[in-house]
């Protein structure tokens, strides 16, 4: 493309828009990917149901320690998708470019983008591009949409819940939050914490596998607070977490002690809460434990029919009551 | 809802934005769409060939005679699944809310929005709503994804075009492009332009059935201009248009003339282009013009082995280039 950054010009459908998408945008998409097509095919498997699912990405700044925006538009979708007990195959891809974006910019995204669909198995299958004025945007927003097969015996769903079922993580809570609050550097401080930001396929594989899984989900917005809050809320039981055993990274844990952040209710962006018969906990543990990004998995909770609300077991001994987030989280990150 | 106007907070995955989606959105989405799940079951249609498509909008202003932002949203997905020869049947929808924005805006756009997908017969099966800051967006900009399923004894393709066929147009071209720039306001005209947004479903219908059509697109952004350009490169023959029997309406006429524009490249959301072999080109247009919206419908050119580009034939007996869209096409309107 010869100009270095993107104008209006490059989202109206001409022959400027049909440069940007041939040098920045075709080569980091399938090479059997047709954009002259107003409607992809996408084969049918037969025997699976078909589920399908939807996130946008808005995330600032658009690059952090452990990925970009374009990695979190693939393992977004892909993870609700996987969460959900299902292969995903086929990603739709929008991309929002403000006016003024760096070409080299939506190159790196576009490389991030490919990477993450890459590892994750997924094809794109069609796509649109839009450009907004200057200052009507920030930089790149992305919208990805899913397909994926669910074998239909597998249930998975918050309504098979019962007291006594464990709730199990996959790793460390809240890392994705804090590795994009310190890229934004508004605090001044700087550390070594990484986005967990990676599809969960591998461990919703395993979690598919074992029977007395009842439910999985990825604690992105909201982080894990808003998933036990849901869970709650829907299964009308309590659930206590026992709070020295949720896995927190200890760089992770000094950010939030220090401007008073709770790491529960931060994002992540590659972990999975999954919900499991008791007797099959510490063979989803164990399992889990074996994947690479999986040694801190661990139980940290159970759901309890004698009690009400979201309640942490404190290390001292006493109880403390996770409340339902309502305004706004610090550090915003979607 | 309790606020009128639409806060960050509003987007963070707790209380107040299950209060948004509960008051504001799932009520203009079908009742039995479960807003909890993180992929949503879509059943298949066994025989069919499944096709994808996807459309962002970035309309300013939201509103303008003949629709918003929410009509658009279905109409432009629906469409292209359409001129692919399927029948749509499911969307998934996101929202990317700015801060600011006024509640009952997006009341109406969601109206609009449940209007347009129930004229055309598609459910909403997932969405997703985010809240970007003041100044990094503009009030609303929506996403779909839409599902179709196509016969698959039905072929459309560019590659089946051959000298001789026609090129037809299913309605007055540019009515759209004009109406969005009029209700901008920017050029202190008024007039009663409206924009012929619309489902194409009834047309494609038509055109699936008779025997000849090879090829149906909505002149979307670009124009019917872009439409014959992307006709030209792929065929490698030459078109001929006869600039007298393209139906443009008089008020869509004197406003291109005041302001220098040329009709050809104005957006237009609810017509069709088709080419069609010459011997069933009456055909179509006897069937289209029997349909509401459909009277305009007319032949307007043809592909000729003879020559290369795309020529306009001038009601004074020349012919003139129709240059392929390079810079801004004047009025924005996506």
């Amino acid at each position: 493309m010869q100009d270095k950054y993107i104008r209006l010009a490059h989202g109206n459908g001409g022959r400027l828009m049909r440069e940007l998408i041939d040098s920045l945008i075709s080569p980091y998409l399938p090479k059997d990917l047709d954009t002259t097509l107003d409607a992809s095919p996408v084969p049918v498997r037969s025997g699976m149901e078909m589920l399908m699912s939807t996130d946008s990405f808005t995330v600032q700044p658009l690059f952090f320690p452990g990925g970009n925006i374009g990695h979190l538009a693939v393992h977004g979708t892909v993870n609700d998708l996987a969460v959900s007990g299902a292969e995903p195959s086929h990603l739709t891809l929008n991309l929002v470019l403000e006016e003024g974006l760096a070409a080299s910019e939506l190159e790196i995204v576009m490389a991030g983008f490919a990477e993450a669909a890459n590892a994750a198995g997924v094809k794109v299958c069609a796509g649109d591009t839009k450009v907004v004025p200057k200052g009507q945007g920030s930089g790149i927003y992305m919208v990805t949409t899913g397909i994926g097969w669910k074998s239909p015996e597998l249930e998975l769903s918050m309504h098979c819940i019962q007291a006594g079922d464990k709730i199990v993580v996959s790793g460390s809570v809240g890392d994705h939050g804090i590795a994009v609050m310190m890229a934004r550097e508004q605090f001044g401080l700087s550390g070594d914490v990484k986005s967990d930001a990676a599809c969960v396929l591998p461990f919703t594989r395993v979690g598919r596998d074992i029977s007395g899984v009842r439910f999985m989900r990825d604690p992105t917005r909201g982080g894990v607070a808003t998933v036990l809050h849901e869970l709650q809320i829907t299964t009308e039981l309590g659930i206590e977490i026992d709070e020295s055993a949720v896995p927190v990274k200890p760089a992770v844990r000094s950010v939030c002690d220090l401007l008073g952040y709770d790491p529960y209710y931060l994002a992540c962006e590659g972990r999975v809460v999954a919900v499991v018969a008791a007797e099959h906990a510490e063979a989803l543990v164990a399992q889990w434990r074996a994947l690479p990004d999986g040694q801190e998995a661990a139980i940290i909770g159970e759901f309890v029919a004698a009690q009400d609300g979201v309640w942490l077991n404190t290390p001292l001994g006493g109880q403390r009551y996770l409340e339902q987030l309502e305004d706004e989280p610090l550090p915003r990150i979607c």
